[in-house]
């Protein structure tokens, strides 16, 4: 039986803001990359969002991001490696302190936004993350885009490195990602997301943009929650993954 | 034979900006309050500040504050109470990840500049302050004020609560603070400092403005850095109470 | 004929956030509050609204607050004059910017959230606020409560200060506001509202918690725009005004 | 006559932290580029520099930077050109309200550290911060590196371009400056640069750093003043420059 981790971003308010709807979501996925402060995410927020996944069994893990509220954490930054390192290794720490509070640990890093992608190519800022991992925890996982500098680094440092896909996002025929920028980058068809979601999960393989089809390594999806009717397409997602006879539960 | 611990504020320089001599205390004080990121101390000095203090045996504190780089936290705010503990657990965690990668612990937690001067009466922040230190750690000692508010609170919840003097500052005859916009405030003759901390320490008695001998509690006396001339004087600080015959130790 | 202003606070998102319906906000109200950055308010943002308000024929006013991102400007601070005044300055010197290119000017000034509470009472920050105001400009409008020190000391530097209202909240007997925090302290009722508004307008009076009528002078009604059905209603409030033959216009 | 300009950063503290000797400085300078609170500049010293500047003779420009307190602007970020130009813009502005209740107006704007350096070759970036000076007035001068895409831009929109060079930094034999990483970079020779200044001002060239001779057309230069013996380097180039009969004005 195949089985299948559901990741989405949450806690991705701050202060007066609400972007995520955090309460549904966590209804719907088994892990939650929550916002640690540094792109969205005040600690009252970062408090109750673990409170609430430790009440729904949702594992924790530190969405880590640039120093960028303004940006939302979307905009690239020549940050320094050492820098780097220590503001990743602050907000796993800071997160740290609310899912233990819980009664549960951080138990995965996912890089956020601009960093998430600059990391997929960039060998220092990916090793940077690294170490800020290491630091916070020499066992801890580490989720992002298969084939990323980000994942081959994490196993070389010995920490485990897992894969995650996309249903609602193209893919080229090498099974990275179109860029956003580009026509046809986001599936919007509810029903094509379900089906692509399905697909990469029990064949591994996905249609990519060319109409080839594509292999595409994933111990788990990312579904989004920060657009209206995203949550319904989640909870869509996990039922046909369900249905079909795929064990939706978290790799950590 | 007496003992007493020496505390100083570290780390609170932000990005380009330096403010204290870390590396000079760190040779001086027993005890680091290291800023956490709130009103100074980003990420990168907070790890280099942990290490040294490890590297010459000094104990690690977490010095928090409202969330103020503008203020340099010296500005009370009207925080609401779940949002204030919320924001002193996370700079806590924080701080705790910078200590453990060093081979320490955040061993007390004090709080900063107009947090420290609020909790000394206002029983709401006092015990926002505590919760905030529970959610990180049920056993973490709190560093403040004799006879405040926070102290109070931190005995009730079960924290060791470890009193401090200031040698440099004008006490009244009920052993309270003379508020510093008040003339005489702040002691500048170095001299009368060192025999202050000495008298302090040693027969727990200091002379208050008023002229009269009033008693101080305190396991820790707290010396500043951030000043000309203020490392020296810490330095004769601790080698007038060596030379006294006491124990310079950390409380914790 | 009766003539009213009506002002409404826009532009209070901040990078990705949104908070305000700034659209359909400016096709009901004759005066935008733009937030300047300091609660919130992005560059971008502060561009777009007032493009907006140009194009629309509403006036702009510059809604400063204490510097406080994290907490929407909602939280009391103590804030030395001096840097008041400046950081009261720096928000209408940056929002003027916007205004002019606009084909406008920056009309009148509004504090927001807890630096409006503060300045009813407060002559120290009152006046600090005033003082930011005339380093902008010496002939700048002031908007704020009837019998607040701000209007009061406004006037006495030969600014015009401007008295507003509040329809959808409950008034004391001595024609102030009852604390938000008591019962029935916002008029929910939308058909009350708008009967109010009506009142107020038109006879100058209200009815007060109590049930007695009360004298409040406005030349400003301010509606709010950041709650669901919140356009609709100020939509209502409008058309009402208008069928009774109120002359709905910029007091600026 | 040869006339020359000399102009530096200022104001680049925030709140507690100190970094450059405004008052020293400005007995130096004839531009002072004002930290406008983006890298640096909190809105109280914006307002003492430009009080103190005019107090002095000394013009007043606007130095615009990325949103980066915590890397002082130093970063280079993938900024939108829309958000940079409103952000450029906004800095503009909010340093005008001082610049003109001290009794003058912003004259100039340069770009500081990571932006100053991205816009010599980055046509978009460059733009954008163009795009953000003619916002906010038609007419400004723009201090820049010769030959980068920042002054070409300028002049196209009909903006007054002003070249600066450095009398403390190598050049190559193209006249751009040799990078900050290399060795050799910086000239800290006190007479060095005195002599270099004398030769850039005098006969518009300076020795490269392969020895050759090397044209540099400049109005201005550029003194650094947050270094120890920064400020007395500064009066030497001026005293000298004074003595060779070159007179140092502003150029705006």
């Amino acid at each position: 039986m195949t089985a299948i981790d559901l990741n989405a971003d949450l806690g991705e308010g701050f202060g007066r803001w609400r972007l995520t709807e955090d309460e549904q979501l966590l209804s719907v996925v088994t892990s939650a990359n929550v916002a640690c402060g540094f792109h969205a995410g005040d600690a009252a927020t970062m408090r109750r969002v673990c409170e609430l996944a430790v009440a729904r069994g949702v594992t924790i893990g530190a969405q880590v991001s640039y120093r960028d509220l303004a940006g939302f954490g979307r905009r690239a930054m020549e940050v320094p490696p050492a820098e780097l390192t220590a503001e990743v290794a602050y907000q796993i720490g800071a997160l740290e302190v609310f899912a233990r509070a819980a009664g549960a640990r951080v138990a995965y890093v996912k890089p956020h936004g601009a960093l998430y992608n600059r990391v997929v190519h960039d060998e220092e800022q990916a090793g940077a993350v690294i170490d800020g991992v290491l630091l916070a925890d020499p066992a801890l996982p580490v989720l992002g885009l298969p084939g990323s500098r980000l994942l081959a680094l994490a196993e070389k440092a010995g920490l485990p490195a897992v894969p995650e896909a996309f249903a609602d996002r193209a893919y080229t025929d090498e099974g990275t990602l179109l860029p956003r920028g580009r026509g046809g980058a986001v599936v919007s068809d509810p029903e094509a997301v379900v089906r692509r979601s399905v697909g990469l999960v029990c064949s591994g393989t996905v249609t990519a943009h060319s109409g080839a089809r594509v292999r595409v390594h994933a111990r788990s999806l990312c579904l989004h929650g920060d657009t209206p009717g995203a949550v319904d397409l989640a909870r869509q997602v996990r039922a046909r993954l369900v249905a079909t006879g795929v064990r939706v539960e978290a790799f950590a």
